[in-house]
């Protein structure tokens, strides 16, 4: 049968995939994906046949690699970080679904919020939310919402999508929102182009981070009321009673 | 220096490991950690020293740890999963801040959130959050609140320890909470031994899943109100304008 693989590739590197996804691209007769993405991987791969995108063409990038499949190839669908989170594996199920019976398979990938989390220490540790800042799909108002609520339920925060040039102030918005619930002095960071050339980190305090400009490289963490920083290094304990250490 | 590398070994089998946290194995002179996950790699690194310590001994089994790094081996404490959601990552810190000076480096893995989504399909598209039901740590007032305000902001939800023999019905009682503010027809999902042998899963209602008895190697999800069930997986739209597939 037709099958098509979404293949989670971590942050960057080919060392920050798993075994099984380059495996999976591997087995694969093509391998379809957003331009930059492509290039991330092409050089390993010699020989595979790519069918690559420009970004904000999701649909049609799924819609390319479905027809392909349909034909009777294997399709690798890759994703920057993990294929589920914010990934193409949800469409790729909503695409199939309207054109024809294809296998669908899952490869799992490290997401910025974990591989950002591990540049900047362990800020998550205990429970925690994320939530994108992009309103393309998302109103606004829905947004603010989740930001309150998860800041009012002392969740470490992980901010994906933090920036862009219309949305400039969305991080100090949310920010400001945060600040209703915790401390301005709870640890935050920032990790900008994780595990690429040009990889940057910053551990601040919650009140520095309103006024810090990002990126859409740049994925963000706010920690919860017991937070600290211990030699630079953002770090949850792993609960509420007594001391963590005992 | 002395160096402690806390490695996430990602779901269970070694393809599910990054090729960093291979690497960071091979670099290591000892490997540290729990008896169940020292077996799953034990046999990949017959030449290695291996450290194991019996579940619930998590401070212990850090200062072991770092009592080897500060005489001057290179250690790596493996974690399921990844290191920094629920892991040792954060108690390395903690422990070494006590004991002496070691450089601490995090290599993350693949959680159980996103080997589990990638099993039922794709859950975690959008906003979700993660919070653990173990109440070991945490007091389960602050664990209901939790649950109450992601319940609220439509959050995808994912629990980790859902239960226990002492705390047969926290699952229960976490979708009791949720129910106050999402359809019993919810698609929800149930992933059990992610990535190891007996693997099992299923997609059912949040109002079956209030039924659904659990063990602690099982971790759960609860669709947020535009996830559908598409050929048997749970996926959840990209956004909340319009139709997703546009």
């Amino acid at each position: 049968m037709a099958k098509i693989v979404v293949v989670g590739l971590g942050p960057g590197g080919l060392s920050q995939m798993t075994g099984e996804a380059m495996e999976a691209l591997r087995d694969s007769g093509v391998i379809a994906g957003y331009d930059l993405y492509i290039d991330l991987i092409r050089g390993a791969f010699p020989e595979k046949r790519f069918l690559s995108t420009p970004m904000r063409k999701e649909v049609d990038r799924c819609r390319l690699a479905v027809e392909e499949a349909l034909k009777g190839n294997t399709v690798a669908m890759v994703c920057s970080g993990d294929a589920g989170v914010y990934g193409m594996a949800g469409l790729i199920y909503e695409v199939a679904e309207q054109m024809g019976e294809i296998e669908i398979e899952v490869v799992p990938g490290v997401t910025a919020a974990l591989s950002g989390a591990a540049v900047l220490g362990a800020p998550l540790i205990h429970d925690f939310a994320v939530i994108s800042l992009s309103d393309l799909l998302t109103p606004w108002e829905l947004i603010e919402k989740r930001i309150r609520l998860a800041a009012e339920g002392d969740f470490v925060l992980c901010f994906y999508n933090p920036s862009s040039k219309k949305r400039f102030d969305y991080l100090r918005k949310a920010c400001g929102l945060i600040l209703a619930h915790r401390a301005p002095e709870t640890p935050a960071g920032i990790v900008r182009n994780i595990g690429r050339e040009g990889q940057e980190s910053r551990v601040m305090t919650l009140a520095e981070l309103r006024d810090t400009p990002v990126d859409m490289f740049t994925t963000v963490f706010v920690g919860n009321s017991r937070t600290k920083v211990i030699g630079g290094k953002m770090v949850t304990p792993r609960g509420y009673k007594g001391v963590t250490i005992d």
